[in-house]
């Protein structure tokens, strides 16, 4: 097989060809989990790549996806509706199926992003050390299957780990750069993963559990350029057992490419 | 009939009791539309209430909407599935259909929020004058059906209006306190209307088209206390013909109730 190990691990199979709703054959590859669970961006990687395809669109410019259930690794099924196909943009509803029940139910505007410069920009791009003085891979003792595909590097001042172990910096934000480790580029299609691929922020308030995303809604906003992308999660409030993320995305040129929000459990 | 004007335009009607599939009968009112068409917000404050009746939850937690095309005033459907229904929370999908014709796409996450206080709480209230000091109803020569029924007092610096006409401030950004009219509660199933109240950011930039929302998402953080809401609104990126509008939502004690984002085109 070919292509780019984000390519390969996002592959849609179209099973059958039925005018506006489809079926994709998907193989979820916990090489791009976390503690043996498929990454929530991942999955909506592999949703969004079948949106495309049934629309017949370039890029996922809203994706908005509700976990229902984790799904396990192998293969599962996506199906797709095409609500609307407009003239400028298409609509389709997709459920990722696992063993006949939903994992995943996701809507997608797609449609065709220009390369164009921005008529208007107010959002300032993150400060960070450079990629070299950030620090990489996860903290001693623990496995994160995503980090052996996705090179992530964090802020020391956010990492919520020291060399000791944990060092929650009291502040729920993370930032750090993102890029594949082989290589491949960070595509728009990446988006959705790569706002999914930094620590939870709640990390930095001590809380180190699993943090389930309930909802994320991820904006594509420009195309990326070739290289590291910067990264910067927020959180604004923990309350009731929940917790936001806002997430933005910039790539080397300083342009600003993705914005996205989930809302998690708090770990 | 009895009730809050928002409460009865927002009435929805079972037709068939079915098990996870069922379907509301709603009555779509111009009062609560803009140049003819019902306001996102409205809708989608149609849509969760028929989403929580069919879970059988108090609160949408999380809101997406992906808009398909305007529906008018009149009859129309609201189609629900329980996608699942879990111990925390139930994931419902919605349809609204008029004329047998899908206008807007909706996935709600539902549950019970807790009146609690906050964790943690990192956000800062917007800086507004009293509402006696900002400027209420539409400027001169529009109408705007809405603002019957929510009254709207916006931050004279972001009015986008003089009394004289248009006033762009060249920053795309709105202020302004809501409330219903007739003095009912902006409870927490009024916050997905409350979101979308605002004129467009974009106004400030000189556009003044109609700005139809694609996306919108919005995030119920606290239920709401009585009394005034203030509103931000606030725009990163104005690329391509499409803009986010990113909405806080706060309360008379402080808190922040909502917090949203929608992906729009520029008028």
């Amino acid at each position: 097989m070919t292509g780019s190990a984000f390519a390969r691990a996002t592959r849609v199979q179209r099973r059958s060809p039925s005018g506006d709703e489809a079926s994709y054959d998907v193989e979820l590859d916990l090489g791009w989990g976390i503690g043996g669970k498929p990454n929530g961006g991942y999955l909506l990687a592999v949703v969004s790549r079948a949106a495309l395809h049934a629309a017949d669109r370039s890029h996922a410019l809203a994706v908005s996806g509700h976990f229902l259930r984790p799904p396990s690794g192998g293969p599962a099924e996506v199906r797709t509706t095409v609500l609307r196909s407009g003239r400028t943009v298409a609509t389709v509803r997709t459920t990722l199926l696992q063993h006949g029940r939903p994992c995943l139910e996701t809507l997608v505007t797609a449609g065709e992003l220009a390369p164009t410069e921005p008529d208007y920009s107010a959002a300032v791009p993150p400060t960070l050390p450079p990629p070299h003085a950030c620090l990489g891979g996860p903290p001693p003792g623990f496995r994160v299957e995503l980090l052996e595909h996705v090179e992530v590097r964090i802020d020391p001042a956010t990492a919520a780990f020291g060399r000791d172990g944990p060092k929650p910096s009291g502040r729920p934000e993370m930032r750090g750069w993102v890029r594949f480790r082989d290589g491949a580029e960070t595509d728009a299609l990446a988006l959705p993963l790569i706002v999914d691929a930094l620590p939870p922020t709640v990390f930095n308030l001590g809380r180190y559990g699993w943090a389930p995303t309930v909802e994320l809604t991820s904006l594509l906003r420009a195309l990326p350029a070739p290289g590291w992308l910067a990264c910067i999660a927020r959180t604004d409030v923990v309350a009731d057992g929940w917790f936001d993320e806002g997430v933005e995305v910039w790539d080397e040129r300083g342009r600003l490419v993705a914005q996205a929000r989930q809302l998690a459990r708090v770990g």
